[in-house]
């Protein structure tokens, strides 16, 4: 993580062209000569390596403009006792890759990871006869299309992806909303500390007291104090229907007093409240 | 929508046996009798045909206690002029559901829903050498498994699918989460009205303004009535990364002064407000 030649390796899940490995590469633009990716095959195991020290980071996808928050990754980061030292906006273009340079009628059989079929669900039901087959990652999808060699075939992937097995687009942004990023935070053994002129976004996760206005007391906590709230979203908690958990976004950073004190007030309101880590806020564009 | 013995027709998405269209069938039990289910090939067509007066009611599927929001179903409410008169919480059970009672081992095509396929992955990834293949719902899966009749296909869909087409289950509860519910709503053409001493939810959509705290502001509206939230999402607006639509239930009933009047203060806070409506609380575990 330093800017010296040293490697910086970064774990990501899924295998070469996935947005993940995408979002990884462009983060890390400042350090690509030195940048090793590595695929894994779960986020589970991707978090593992880096506690293990396998790898420096991981980038873990973490919400989807149109599929909402990831739950999964919710849970892994609440529990792996990790730091989250950055985020990035990926945006999601999914195309149609074929075989060969064939018409989109002739096309017999998709492939792709379950999220993005299910995000190109208009355009397939254009498809006349065409069977739809689930990938673990969209990245492998094109990987079987290379392989198998037959133009009947397609897979939906990132343009990159195409690219990456010289293989031909057939049809770009077929996915039904047009404004598609997952916002994927980096996940670190020890938390990142910046500067005070660095604006920084810190994410949480905490359950209030079973009390009557007990969340509007912790969101004052934060307006009292001008932390503007960039993300907030209840999550009932399973077995036990009235309660939830939070989970929270804000403008500050951990390291300076502001966002101090409002944690110290946050901890005296909550009965759990974990600070997943302060990190420089993203850009929803990409350049 | 009255208790007498005219025909109530429902509308959900899918086929028969479809999890919707247990839901349905769950909620309007008191009219067993009367009650007639129509499937629709998507959310907007059967949102279309309440406003046509072809069915009653529609059941629409609006979060799931894995996947979260189904953004593509709010919205769609913010758009419709529709009102919600209900909710049901339907625990889903995922069966994998044979065409013959042979092996799980046996099986080399797995046929469902992609969010199904998604949320039994971890099963999935256990049997070797299995083709994976995606169907717009997942008691579509089960009748082309029984229509194929080869005994290495299966599906994945409810108890109740497989009960519909004489089918046998090859493994219960296949899941990663074994907790797993959807939401679902109850959607009709005009508002509905509740005695004061039934239990209400309502639920809205709203902007606020783009200034420090407002978040806050409204929060403290309900807090200040002791109107309970049960739900708060922001959801990032496109195009406009730093607006948010806010998805919020609390505990209220418009028909109510109090909920009245902190629906009036919401206004004068807020750049977009809408009320979807007001109805008995659901309960999340099945008798």
């Amino acid at each position: 993580m330093t800017q010296t030649k040293q490697e910086i390796a970064v774990g990501y899940q899924g295998t070469e062209g996935a947005y993940s490995q995408l979002a990884a590469k462009h983060h890390f633009a400042w350090a690509r000569a030195q940048l090793r990716c590595v695929g894994y095959h779960s986020f589970r195991e991707m978090l593992e390596a880096v506690k293990a020290g396998e790898v420096d980071v991981a980038v873990l996808p973490i919400e989807n403009s149109i599929a909402g928050s990831i739950n999964d990754s919710y849970d892994l980061l609440a529990d792996a006792g990790l730091s989250l030292v950055g985020e990035e906006f990926q945006p999601i273009a999914h195309c149609l890759i074929g075989a060969a340079d064939v018409p989109v009628a002739d096309i017999r059989r998709v492939y792709s990871h379950p999220v993005a079929l299910a995000q190109c669900g208009e355009f397939l039901e254009t498809l006349e006869d065409c069977h739809v087959e689930a990938f673990i990652d969209t990245a492998m999808a094109v990987e079987r299309v290379k392989r198998d060699a037959d133009p009947t075939q397609a897979a939906i992937a990132s343009e990159e992806a195409a690219a990456l097995h010289g293989l031909p687009i057939l049809r770009r942004d077929i996915a039904d909303h047009p404004e598609n990023y997952t916002r994927m935070v980096m996940v670190a053994r020890e938390p990142a500390h910046h500067e005070q002129d660095v604006h920084c976004k810190t994410s949480l996760i905490f359950s209030t007291i079973h009390e009557q206005g007990a969340l509007a007391r912790c969101i004052a906590i934060f307006a009292e104090r001008g932390l503007n709230l960039t993300k907030i979203e209840s999550r009932p908690k399973p077995h036990t229907p009235f309660e939830y958990i939070f989970y929270v976004d804000f403008e500050g950073n951990v390291d300076r007093e502001t966002t101090q004190a409002a944690l110290r007030d946050l901890e005296a309101v909550t009965t759990f409240l974990k600070v997943l880590g302060s990190y420089p806020i993203g850009r929803t564009k990409a350049e």
